[in-house]
């Protein structure tokens, strides 16, 4: 059947979505979420059928991704023909019913995903069943092996190629910046793809981005790495395992993320990566809550990484508070600048020189630690990470007095006296949040004290920054609520929280603007 | 944050969801599929967010559930405010968990699709996990109720109120224009809802259609029922238990089905039936393989049935070929005219009759198909018809040869000789549907035998009906690739299929056009 075509103006989102009225519908058999053959002259795409009410009967309406696809403009003719389901619907169902999925099965489900011609429906399904039942490692490494095969990868010609990953959940997070320069200057190679926050106050790109541009393309990546040995950019444009967004798109409002090995490790292996090592941050808040479960994760990765030829080791770290005192992206860029600078954040250096010594153990060197740690007292660290902020656009002088943070801030001074014996991770990740970050640079959290320090009445306990009024009483309020510390004597300090809420705790703050 | 309105046109089917830009939803810190306010002076309504790329960053696009919503025009202002996800969200996470439901949580679920606020993902992920881990009687209950409370109902009045329904996958069964009339031939209140044809050639709805309009409001519904007792239209329109059609909307692209129970138990109870049979045809091609199978499922539609206050009663029946030897809207209401007027189809009358019989005994009739049967042979049941086709406004004094078939048709006669093995329902549906059924009524299929008929070659075995020869020419394709019958002496027709697939009989076929 033909049809005219209105073109929408946006995109559906890495879908090819056409909307059909419910009359021609009918005429043809299709139904809502019915694959079809859109057909313009020579040319051919599939795509799946939204059916609307409303719309001319002659017409269809089309997303950018069809049009894009098919070189469409308004008024065009186009040729609609049914078409049959794909074999990955099929493998799906399979997959629900306990059937075990071929490697040619796997590719297939993640081709479609990535060609748009399997519905939200369909993915969530398929989300759903592997939550449900379980990925075991054999599947983990097919759905790498195909998220890898159906994107592009960076091919940098050389040996070995070392990277990081971590799980996180733990905000304040800045470890990569430390790393990535510890590595490079020790001339070994680490071309470093990090995602921007989703849910939290500040991605690894977030971060880096406060100093030098980080959307490079696969060229420059390649030209920066070769100048620096490292790079430290968004890996999200650069169509790595391109099928992970996508279902990271629908496992995010489900909450559910059975993917997690496959797309770690597809990102990972995009990058040609050979040495691999892997933070599990453990502890209330985090992904991984035990380290017993930490261990049994740490295998799954290192059995997935050994068929896909990458060595992997993991690291276990802790968990319980921020990394450092800072989040929010200028922040954090601050204090990670500052560290570099001989300005030491301790756990920050402990946990950046411990995840780095582990890698360069795995490259064969000896006392790693020590080594990360000499590379960072020496000052080459900060050179070479100076180099890398160059290569990639951004000024090599930068001082952190240069950093502009938020402007409006509030101080919170504790009422109480003692110790500091918990801090709330995802109480204070939200007040960084509704302070702005990570979109707006400047805001977020900046804590005076971590677990284990004492603290009398009057004493600082964190500051919020914002660079608007608005949004810094936003995310005052959270406080009403919410306590992120817990300060004072462990034996009148047990009660972490009552279901239903009801808080007897008095507020331990006073505010000061 | 502030926003222009551009109207799409179309509806989104029974979602609300609103297009923003990627840039003013990161600026806001929302993601697709999260759920926002829109307001529009002092209204208030809650939408699902898609994210796209390429609108005007001032600007959303909404659909036209959302346009109606707010009453919204292009180029009004609208607010977007951020809002927190639903409950029900977490119910289903809890239910994937495993945590079992109260009524409440179920209540919110269904509200919450009813209204357009859980996306089609949460949607798959629930009926996914239904699928999955089974749903209880308790569950089975409290979903058909909050279906039922969640939509319209039609009160009637009266006590009993009797209802049939089948579980259907059986090609030509037009058990209900003969049921219905029978019933309320004999004093009986029987209003009867059906749906239209998803996958098979023909629905009630489609068969009666033919006749008369069966798209009528629960007004003329009323006033049709206190005429005649009966009626037989289409209850897709009139609003009840509407949640059940958005499930079946994400149950379709999956093929599956765990709503099977509420999604017929509420439509059952929003009409006010007090007394239901429910037909459960058992053979390959339907959805109860086996008669044991058949027992289990009917011990699950009793009890359900038991606490939503209706009497249930099952009818195992045979399904291992068509009702009847028509398939199609036409020829069904054709074969179904004939046989109240007295030129039977055996297997019709004896499935009618006795499904009649179960329901009549419910309410305390003695010997019910006895006296189903002589309501028939009596042409009680044909006057009740007449009367309810008048009553829908159709023609009462219709005659077999006014229904219009199709005129394009194809004769398969036998080569073979011997006794028919076996019929495969699915491949008769695809011919039927290929030839145009249901869109085009006078499209479908007629038999000349059936199972256990000896033909000898020359023997006419089916004929094609279409409305367009290119149709024609579809539906006889189906038959280069599989076989309707299984013809011939057992011995040698043992073997149904290969997989996989190797056709090995010779095709026993003779066309004539």
């Amino acid at each position: 059947m033909r049809f005219k075509v209105k073109l929408l103006g946006f995109e559906a989102g890495k879908k090819r979505i056409i909307v059909i009225d419910d009359e021609p519908a009918k005429v043809m058999g299709i139904h809502a979420l019915d694959r079809v053959i859109v057909r313009k002259g020579d040319r051919d795409i599939v795509a799946i059928v939204n059916i609307a009410r409303y719309l001319p009967h002659d017409t269809i309406a089309v997303y950018d991704e069809v049009a894009k696809a098919l070189d469409l403009r308004d008024g065009d003719e186009v040729e609609i023909l049914p078409t049959e389901r794909p074999a990955s619907i099929k493998y799906i169902r399979n997959r629900m019913n306990g059937v075990s999925l071929s490697y040619e099965e796997v590719y297939e489900i993640i081709k479609d995903i990535v060609e748009g011609r399997l519905s939200d429906i369909e993915i969530a399904a398929l989300v759903t069943a592997l939550h449900l039942q379980g990925m075991n490692i054999e599947e983990a490494y097919y759905f790498s092996k195909a998220m890898v095969e159906t994107g592009k990868t960076i091919e940098l010609d050389r040996y070995p190629i070392l990277d990081k990953h971590s799980l996180g959940g733990v905000p304040g997070d800045k470890t990569t910046m430390l790393v990535v320069p510890i590595i490079a200057s020790l001339g070994h190679t680490i071309p470093k793809t990090s995602s921007r926050a989703i849910t939290s106050p500040a991605g690894t790109a977030d971060r880096v981005e406060v100093l030098c541009p980080v959307d490079l393309s696969v060229d420059e990546i390649k030209e920066v790495v070769s100048k620096t040995n490292g790079c430290m950019v968004w890996g999200g444009a650069l169509g790595l395992a391109p099928a992970d967004d996508i279902i990271i798109r629908v496992e995010y409002p489900l909450s559910l993320d059975p993917f997690f090995i496959p797309s770690i490790m597809a990102k990972k292996k995009s990058v040609g990566a050979t040495h691999v090592v892997l933070d599990i941050p453990t502890g209330r808040g985090t992904k991984v809550k035990t380290i017993g479960e930490a261990h049994l994760i740490a295998r799954s990765f290192i059995e997935v990484g050994k068929r896909l030829g990458m060595k992997v080791n993991c690291a276990i770290t802790l968990g319980e508070e921020p990394v450092g005192y800072t989040m929010g992206p200028a922040l954090e860029a601050w204090e990670a600048l500052n560290t570099l600078m001989g300005n030491w954040t301790p756990d920050l250096v402990d946990k950046a020189t411990s995840v780095a010594g582990v890698l360069l153990e795995m490259v064969g060197v000896s006392n790693g630690k020590a080594v990360a740690l000499e590379a960072l007292r020496s000052g080459k660290a900060e050179k070479k990470f100076r180099e890398i902020i160059e290569a990639q656009g951004g000024d090599p002088n930068v001082k952190p007095d240069d950093i502009p943070l938020g402007d409006k801030k509030i101080l919170i001074r504790s009422e109480m006296k003692g110790p500091v014996l918990w801090i709330n991770n995802s109480v204070l990740a939200e007040i960084a949040k509704l302070a702005g970050a990570p979109k707006d640079k400047g805001a977020g959290v900046r804590l005076y004290v971590k677990i284990g320090d004492r603290v009398k009445a009057g004493d600082p306990l964190f500051e919020i920054y914002s660079e608007s009024e608005f949004k810094l009483d936003q995310a005052l309020k959270v406080l009403e609520e919410e306590m992120p510390f817990g300060i004072g004597r462990i034996e009148e300090m047990m009660l972490i929280d009552r279901i239903p809420t009801k808080r007897e705790h008095r507020r331990p703050f006073i505010l000061e603007r």
